[in-house]
């Protein structure tokens, strides 16, 4: 699928505000794929489609989670996990996109998992660091991600944990394993 | 068993240091059973035998946690884990302690585990804010021991988590699953 066509499509899903998220999440991807070496291609549609299901109805999400038996512990945990999942299986149903590359980059771009493919990789990181988000340490991992992928992801999954933490919010368990993989077998241990 | 005898058995285990450790425990685990309304002599067997495998050799703990088949992901993980499970083993083979409350106290010490029991999180407690420990942040749990015994267990795992965090070290999934248990389940949420 071209960037426009791709564009068009994820457009009538997203609020302005999401949409621009969603250009500087594509531009972002799209340098760290040139960067690290991944397909820039596959980059670029898997950021484009990433929050494609943002704003799909929970009910309706939580159905597709239960009948593609999705792992169950999502529906025991905020919703807002629940869109990276629902987005892959909707955008396979709904925009014809059958990569599974692309897929997965969108299926864990919000918990990250163990693991992790190189393109997996760069769309959570993009979403993490893309030019129009701000929070502390963000600049750090911008910076980060310039020099090394995995120590940038780590920190990003790093942040994630202590935020929620900070916010005395459970952790989603797959994150958890995903900071554990890295810290165990990344090459910046 | 009488706690001469307990204390007898356990101070042939243990360093000088390791067993003022444990008569620390001990006091706390029955101050704590005493407000919780826990069974103070079991909360006395348990931290007294707590630390009970904690000198034995690496590999004789791996081998008991393999032939017990314990939680096969301890083995990926820092040894400093397996002295809970191991000594829990141990305490029933040599010790011929088969109270199972008091067996699952000393299991779960070091890692905490979802749905904790009440002398497991008296254990546990006791262990993090006993007389002799002193590291930043224990003065405020002890003083939250004093009026809510969740909440106190809650902020001993998080600080345990956020600590481990800090040094770039791993979590064991089965301690951020307490956390999680404790702030989804728990009075304080």
């Amino acid at each position: 699928m071209d960037q426009e066509k791709a564009l068009q499509l994820v457009k009538k899903q997203l609020t302005d505000k999401r949409y621009e998220h969603t250009l500087g999440v594509m531009k972002t991807a799209v340098q760290l794929a040139e960067r690290y070496g991944a397909d820039a291609k596959k980059a670029e549609i898997a950021a484009v489609f990433h929050d494609y299901a943002k704003f799909r109805p929970k009910e309706e999400m939580k159905q597709l989670l239960i009948e593609e038996q999705e792992d169950e512990r999502l529906l025991h945990f905020h919703h807002e996990l629940w869109h990276a999942p629902a987005g892959a299986i909707l955008v396979k149903k709904e925009a014809g996109i059958e990569d599974e590359d692309i897929l997965s980059a969108i299926r864990w771009h919000t918990t990250g998992r163990p693991g992790m493919t190189l393109l997996e990789k760069i769309v959570y990181l993009a979403d993490y660091i893309e030019p129009g988000r701000v929070f502390p340490g963000v600049e750090e991992v911008r910076k980060t991600a310039e020099q090394d992928l995995n120590k940038a992801v780590l920190a990003a999954v790093k942040n994630s944990i202590l935020f929620l933490m900070s916010k005395k919010q459970p952790v989603f368990p797959v994150t958890m394993d995903t900071y554990n993989d890295l810290i165990q077998n990344g090459d910046d241990g």
